[in-house]
């Protein structure tokens, strides 16, 4: 019987023999990314723009998974152009090279292009590429866009990568299947270029692994050795940027994601499997499936819908997360008590999802008052509770308080939340959202969708 | 119109007039304390015993309020002799002078004895006293019993008393009213002496009350100045004894009595009045009343019923107490939710009452595990909870732990009190008793007495 390290190498070897663009493969995507540079920088020549196009991010590096080539080009301009003429001849010369695109917004303005390669036999291949325009600053620390970076993390990778591609490779597939790649706020794992210098540092996918396994809060990776970047003790990770000494490159990584990497490390090592470089292939949830659920758990699910805000996901999933908690916390002050909470955002809609193991209370509850020994503010919770006209409240000392017994201003979840969801902090554009209108609807009331059947699927799936 | 001052002058004059027993009362009672002591010391002569008795308590001082004469004779022994031969002598010779009598025991024991006076034209009078043996030592902190303090007590009282009484009979008609007058372990009130030190302390019952509304945990009183009592910051009034300097007369009050005194002594002197000193005439709560009540409440009432243990009161209640704690505990352990609770003794019945507001919960729970950082415990867990044959559980990690999804034990209150109450700390006599059997009984099963009429409509009414 192999023993498990060849086990392990095995089975590596193997996925990357899957996930491997071929050589062919390779070639293609860099004659395209050339062709485009050629064309930008012949572009910028004849409309007079001192620019010149780069070829950057995994495509450049050789650390692409088969299938997923994304075409990442930055258009270098002069570090003393205004922020105002960036943009408009960084995005009038994107557009005048592409056979067709779209404009987005990061952090800064961008162009998504498509390109049509007519290479193979005449049958036309769309190539998808990011134009980014950004500042050629002297130093990755003298930034005047957070994507002036980019071009400093390149040209690190690009002098180091060689020889490890593969295990970059390993690592990013394994982090897709475990949903922890990719830095945008609805995931907040693993960034590329972390991956890749978790890789560089470790100098093997395996190796990685092993040390994941036995990471503690903090853990600091500083491959300069020159890091001067402190936190504030919130990040779990701290992997410092090499281009810019003063900047934690795994900010990003929740709690979650870090803690679910440790976890998988230990379970891989202990038994590696092919299993954790598949994609989860689940059938979404029925109508019907979920019903049976919520009978057998018991619980009650109330869900909040209303129109999804017409943002980007890393605009609009801090907001979904921040109204989470804060209707969360609100529901739990009103005395029920809530067991799972999630967002969602599918088609035009987006969701707020909470599980309650307590979702209805009697009438009453204790308004609890001031130390009977605080003789000013005794006086006036008494004259406030007791001697007003409002109806006699009972009176208690408890524990060295006064108490009174008062009514509860909501006895259920759904009529707390159709009268007072308003009333949290939901963030700028879920508010305006929930202005124009929301529902709230509870177990069997809720509207099933495919992505909402996707979306229970990973709920109740546990790790 | 009167001032304040005048109005209260006059109410606590009125009531003095009501309480204060007449010369005739205090003549016949002391007379009648006085053939005991006779007969004791007469007796003992006889019986060759060296002991002699004295008259203690509230009948000693003039300080008893009209109707409720309760004759405390101590029998003093030396202190040289041992408990057994306390016991046997002391018992003997107060039954051997007794009409009638039975034995009872506190911390030590003694005899209540009925006396026939048979002075007012041959109409026999019964009175009742307490017949208690002591050891007379030289000073009150050598005592080799508890009770060898009250002779101490009663001199020191007796010395200074004089023209304060009528200030200590509104005191102690004042704590009756609230509940809150008497040391024993069911009330945890102001005892007598305490009452007596508070005025020798104040000079008056009004003053008292002027200083009692601005009170303060740990509040100190030192008649004699020469307290070396420290306690540990648990008793929300200090009076040191003067006869013993390391103890606290008041070390039985509570939180709420030294609370309640604290709060009816702030309205009395902004609205004196004679209600202050009539006790509450409250008819007992008809089961309908009760019904009601719960419908309206919206809570669920749950009780425990069970023999009371044969046991005194002073050993009994602070079992109860323990009990009620203990479930309380054990009720919210399980996730449920406690409203109030309490304790009753009626008959030959203890009961133990919790009013809940969350009684019933869905069938699924979080069970937290280790921090996924911990490698040992995390692989104890898994191992625990995944990879054994007992079902497949849902994993999470949530906050940086893991957590598992298992089934709730018990759904509702009942069946885990059904089940369960015999894991709870008890206390001895309880936990005999409810090992014979016990019921537990919600809303309409609870089945009512006019006893339970009294305890609800006490529990219904607050202060």
């Amino acid at each position: 019987m192999m023993n498990e390290n060849e086990e392990l190498k095995r089975i590596c070897k193997e996925v990357i023999e899957q996930i491997r663009p071929d050589e062919e493969d390779r070639r293609r995507v860099k004659a395209v990314t050339d062709s485009i540079i050629a064309k930008i920088n012949e572009k910028a020549l004849e409309m007079g723009i001192e620019a010149h196009a780069i070829s950057v991010g995994s495509t450049a590096r050789n650390t692409w998974v088969r299938g997923e080539a994304d075409i990442d080009i930055f258009i270098m301009f002069p570090a003393d152009l205004s922020e105002v003429d960036l943009k408009e001849k960084g995005l009038a010369l994107a557009k005048s090279v592409s056979d067709r695109c779209v404009e987005r917004y990061a952090s800064h303005p961008y162009i998504h292009a498509y390109f049509y390669d007519a290479e193979r036999g005449g049958r036309r291949t769309e190539y998808e590429a990011d134009l980014v325009p950004c500042f050629s600053v002297k130093e990755a620390s003298l930034l005047k866009s957070a994507v002036d970076r980019t071009p400093f993390h390149n040209e690190y990778v690009v002098k180091r990568i060689y020889g490890f591609e593969d295990e970059v490779l390993l690592l990013k597939q394994f982090m897709k299947c475990l949903g922890i790649y990719g830095s945008e706020q609805r995931r907040k794992g693993f960034a590329g270029y972390l991956c890749e210098l978790l890789i560089l540092h470790y100098s093997s996918f395996a190796e990685l692994l092993r040390n994941a396994s036995r990471w503690q809060y903090g853990e600091r990776i500083d491959l300069e050795g020159q890091g001067t970047y402190k936190g504030e003790g919130k990040d779990p990770l701290i992997v410092i940027d090499p281009v810019d000494p003063n900047r934690n490159v795994a900010a990003a990584v929740s709690e979650y994601s870090f803690c679910r990497l440790i976890d998988a490390s230990r379970d891989f090592l202990v038994q590696p499997s092919m299993n954790f470089f598949l994609p989860r292939k689940e059938e979404p949830m029925s109508e019907a499936e979920f019903m049976n659920l919520v009978k057998e758990r018991g619980t009650e699910f109330v869900m909040v819908v209303f129109e999804a805000p017409d943002e980007i996901e890393d605009v609009l999933f801090p907001q979904l997360r921040k109204a989470e908690t804060s209707v969360k916390n609100m529901i739990e002050r009103n005395g029920f008590e809530v067991y799972r909470s999630d967002v969602c955002v599918e088609g035009d809609k987006a969701f707020l999802l909470f599980e309650l193991l307590v979702w209805s209370l009697p009438r009453i509850k204790k308004h609890v008052g001031p130390p009977v020994t605080s003789e000013y503010h005794s006086e006036q919770f008494k004259g406030k509770y007791i001697t007003t006209k409002l109806g006699k409240k009972t009176l208690f000392i408890e524990n060295g308080r006064y108490v009174v017994e008062v009514e509860r201003n909501y006895t259920d979840v759904v009529s707390l939340l159709k009268n007072e969801l308003k009333s949290c902090s939901l963030g700028k554009h879920v508010a305006e959202s929930t202005d124009k209108g929301y529902g709230v609807f509870r177990n069997e009331e809720i509207k099933f969708s495919e992505g909402l059947g996707y979306f229970f699927r990973d709920y109740f799936g546990g790790i």
